[in-house]
């Protein structure tokens, strides 16, 4: 059967993430002391999206590297090669994955062609924040203004209001797991096609088993599981439209596997003697 | 003074080589029963130059992986944003260095404007070759081909015939090190600005230091030394004109940290119970 006209699912985890590379305290490595940006190592972005609260908040929502850009442009662009038809893109509402959703589109050269949907219900395990709190994320409008292509017509399925912090694994199985299965989470469109789904390692491990019919793991091995996926990580379930059911089967595209780059000293390293 | 009218020495290192990433038999990963070249993972380069000698070759003288190239034309859209004046190119023979030189010049939008000159006395230290020959590099006319932007009419300072495999230190340092300070081998020209020379580890640690006048470092300290030295790592050397003498100083743009990817096996990972 022809890649294009099957009905399928594609969910991704987002791209590598600033703090994934340069720690907790990222942001402080990047702001003058009147608190602008600007970059210490070209693997930061070149700048962030504007916000009305404070620069502060994307320590707690923080943004894809200048890699994480590159890893998502590369799956696009090979999405695009196998003729990959992406009918309907939801994302968390995690700056990295809207930027990793983004950026996936450009490469399907699909932006401004199908919008993202900004799907609360999408983010990640909350018992895993850091801060114990819900992050602020950058609403709508600054995503708009951010030239962010988003669908400002879609109602999340699963309200940002009803986020609660380090929810318990039964809560979050609720909106991501198996009592949320993804038919009815997800308006499947008329047309076949892939809807793709940009998440977390815990939306690859929670959403796909369900919707294959397999039982939800057990907390800690769901853990275990998750710390296993990388950037980019890809399940992909297909339809058996006979039987009603759906199938995890190799994703459309190969994965992505690449080395880490130290910083490099020249004095240290070079001029040492 | 104006980064734009310093006169520079810029010595970067090539970017991510698909056999540090996938080892030694990456070819053999990528070819069909009938030796046509396919990627394996989505790491590994589209495509492949056309050769006239065998594929093979490839593995004595292997290409840039994505990441590769996407390193080299971030750092060439950060040389422009600093507004540095690359004003010649010069390109160790090696593929890896070559696409290198020419993302980075697509990155400083300067590709077609700047031809890259290939210098053989550029290539490594050929001890240190795994094969113990000297590659069959591609021609200039199989570089043309492939759409590199090459000075056709450049006569390399050192020929290719004069290149011996496994040479010993002594020799190594005759065209790369003291014994060939940098101003006889490149010419500079009439205008200031920068030229940049992409090489390997070993060039950037013999060639600033012979231009600055540190003594060579014995061949021990030597390996150490270029074994530190990350993908598009740099060193600038800048003019003391007054002097007649070259300094090391902080490159003009910042250095480049990113993380690893590992593959991602779903069925081993999401299915397994």
């Amino acid at each position: 059967q022809n890649a294009a006209l099957r009905r399928g699912v594609l969910v991704m985890r987002h791209g590598e993430r600033v703090d994934q590379v340069f720690g907790k305290s990222w942001l402080q490595q990047c702001l003058t002391a009147d608190g602008k940006y600007y970059r210490t190592d070209l693997n930061f972005p070149s700048s962030l999206p504007r916000r009305k609260d404070s620069m502060k908040q994307f320590e707690c929502d923080p943004p894809l590297s200048c890699c994480g850009i590159f890893q998502s442009r590369l799956i696009g662009e090979a999405l695009l090669d196998q003729e990959v038809t992406v009918s309907s893109v939801y994302s968390s509402p995690a700056l990295r994955c809207l930027q990793t959703a983004q950026h996936v589109l450009q490469g399907l050269k699909l932006n401004q062609k199908v919008k993202i949907r900004v799907e609360p219900g999408l983010f990640e395990w909350t018992k895993w924040e850091a801060s114990r709190a819900i992050p602020n994320f950058l609403t709508v409008a600054e995503l708009v203004e951010a030239s962010y292509d988003i669908d400002t017509s879609y109602r999340g399925n699963f309200p940002l209001s009803s986020l609660v912090p380090s929810e318990s694994y039964e809560d979050y199985g609720k909106r991501d797991g198996a009592a949320a299965p993804l038919p009815p989470l997800f308006a499947f469109p008329g047309v076949p096609g892939v809807i793709l789904i940009v998440g977390h390692g815990s939306s690859l491990a929670s959403l796909t088993r369900a919707l294959t019919g397999l039982p939800s793991r057990d907390s800690g091995d769901f853990a275990q599981m998750v710390r296993k996926i990388p950037s980019l990580g890809m399940c992909f379930c297909e339809e058996l439209k006979d039987e009603n059911k759906w199938q995890m089967v190799n994703p459309p595209v190969k994965t992505l596997t690449h080395g880490a780059n130290a910083a490099f000293n020249w004095r240290n390293t070079i001029m040492e003697d």
